[in-house]
C-alpha cells in the first residue's frame, strides 16, 4: 500500500514553530524519517495558524525537495494554496483533496489535470459528514463520474470514506470499512481508497491501538493508501504483517525488517 | 465474538503431564485462568500422546466442571472420544470438528444431533487441505445441506476454513479471509465461522503480532469465533478494539478492561 506520511503538518507544534521560523532543518529531518520508516509520499499542510499559507507552501515544497526525492500530497483547503505546491514539485504530485461538491470537484480537477496529478476525493458534500455507506457511495459515485468526464484516470483517485473518531461516531466505523470494498466497484479500473488514519483514535486514550486495529480492518478490505504516522513503529509492524497475509509480500522470518521499505 | 480457550490440549507439554497424571489443580487453574480472561468456551483435546483417549476426556470434562461452568468444546478426531465427553457435559457443548467426507459428517451430525450440540466444520474433505476459497466453498456448502438435511440450525454450526501457517501456505491467508465472508452466503440464517487462529504463525518467528493481525483481518470480515490463547494479552486488546470499531461494544475510555468478558 501507499504510505503517506502525516507528519509535515502545521498543526503539530514543532512543525508550526518550523514553518513560522522558516527552519529548514526540522522540515527536512522530520521528511527523512518519515521516508526511512516506510513512507512512499509525505504530505504537506502549512497548518490553521499559517497567515500566509502560500509562501509557505512554497517554501515547504522547496525545502522538503532540497533533501529527498520523495512525491508530495499538497494538502489544504485552498486551491491556490495547492496549486503554490504544484507549481514546483519535481515528482508526480497529489492533491488532498477534493469532495463532491461541484464548484470543489470542478477547480481541484482542473488543477488535477493541468499539473497531471493524483488525487483524494473526500466522500462528502458541503452538506457535511456523510451518515452511512449510502451516502458515501453516493458522493463516491459524484467524484467518479467527473473524474470519467474530465478524462482523469479513476487509478489517480483516491477515494476517501471519511474516518471519524471511535468515541464520537462509533457506528461509522463499519460504514467506513464496507466503503472501502464498495468504492472498488464503482469504476474498472478501480479507484484507489485511502484513510486519514489518525482520525480514527482522536479523542481517545489508546490512540495506537485503535490506529493499527483500523488500519488492518481496513487492508483486509483492500486499502490502497492511508495517511499515518510513519515513525509508530507498532503500527507500521501491524502494517507489514497484514500485507504478508494478503501475500503481497514474500515470507522471511525476518519479514519486519526486509519489508519496512513498500 | 465467541472465544474458545485452546490452552487445554495434551500437546502442550504442561497439560500433557497434568492430565497423564491426573493432576486437576494444573487443570481447573488454566480453564480458570482463561475464562478470566475473555474465554466464553473451552477447547477440551486430550492430545496426540494420551493411551486412552476415553478415560482422558471423561476425566478432563469432569475436571474442568467441577470447577466452573463454562461450555465446553470437545476437541478429538475420535468420535467415541467426543461422545464420551457430551455423556458428561453439563451445558450446550461445541464438537470439534467434523469435515465434509459423508462418514466423517453423518457421524458427527448424529452426534450433535444426540446431544444437541454446536459443531465446528472444517471446509475439508478425505484429500485434504482445500487449494482456494471455491474448493473451501465446496466442502462449506456439502456441510450446510448436510446440516439442513439432519435439522441441524445453521446457527449452530460453525464453518472453519481452514487456517494455514503463513510461512508455508502464505497464498491461503487471503483465501480464508473471503471465505469468511463467503460462508455467510450459504444459508439464512447464516452459519457461524470459526479459526483455529494459532496455526496462522505455526514456525514463524513473530507468532504473537501475526496472530492477532489476522485475528483483527478476520473479525473485519465478520468472523464469530476463534480458538485462541485468551491469556496473550495483546492478541485480546487487539480482539476488544476491532469489536468496539465494529460497534459492537460501546466506547468508554477504558474500554479495554471494560469488555475483557465479552
Amino acid at each position: 500500500m501507499l504510505i503517506i506520511g502525516e507528519l509535515i503538518n502545521g498543526m503539530y507544534k514543532s512543525i508550526g514553530t518550523a514553518i513560522a521560523e522558516r527552519d529548514k532543518k526540522v522540515i527536512q529531518k522530520i521528511a527523512k524519517d518519515q521516508i526511512e520508516h516506510g513512507a512512499g509520499m509525505l504530505d504537506v499542510n502549512t497548518g490553521p495558524y499559517e497567515k500566509n499559507p502560500k509562501d509557505a507552501m512554497k517554501w515547504l515544497v522547496e525545502t522538503i525537495q532540497e533533501s529527498c526525492d520523495a512525491p508530495l500530497c499538497l494538502d489544504s483547503t485552498k486551491p491556490d494554496v495547492i496549486e503554490e505546491g504544484l507549481k514546483l514539485v519535481k515528482k508526480k504530485a497529489m492533491i488532498n483533496s477534493t469532495n463532491s461538491d461541484d464548484e470543489k470537484l470542478n477547480t481541484i480537477l482542473a488543477l488535477a489535470k493541468k499539473y497531471n496529478t493524483s488525487l483524494i476525493g473526500l466522500t462528502m458534500g458541503k452538506s457535511g459528514i456523510p451518515r452511512d455507506r449510502n451516502e458515501r457511495m453516493e458522493h463516491a459515485a459524484k467524484i467518479v463520474t467527473k473524474c470519467q468526464e474530465t478524462g482523469i484516470d479513476t487509478r489517480d483517485l483516491y477515494l476517501d470514506p471519511i474516518v471519524l473518531p471511535v468515541n464520537v461516531a462509533q457506528a461509522q466505523g463499519a460504514e467506513v470499512l464496507e466503503s472501502i470494498r464498495e468504492f472498488k466497484l464503482l469504476a474498472d479500473p478501480a479507484p484507489n481508497t485511502v484513510l486519514g488514519l489518525s482520525n480514527a483514535s482522536q479523542g481517545t486514550k489508546e490512540r495506537p491501538l485503535i490506529n493499527r486495529t483500523f488500519l488492518v480492518m481496513a487492508l483486509a478490505g483492500g486499502l490502497s493508501a492511508a495517511i499515518l504516522d510513519a515513525l509508530d513503529k507498532e503500527l507500521m509492524d501491524a502494517l507489514v504483517t497484514a500485507e504478508l497475509i494478503l501475500n503481497k509480500n514474500i515470507y522471511c522470518d525476518s519479514f519486519l525488517n526486509a519489508y519496512k521499505k513498500l
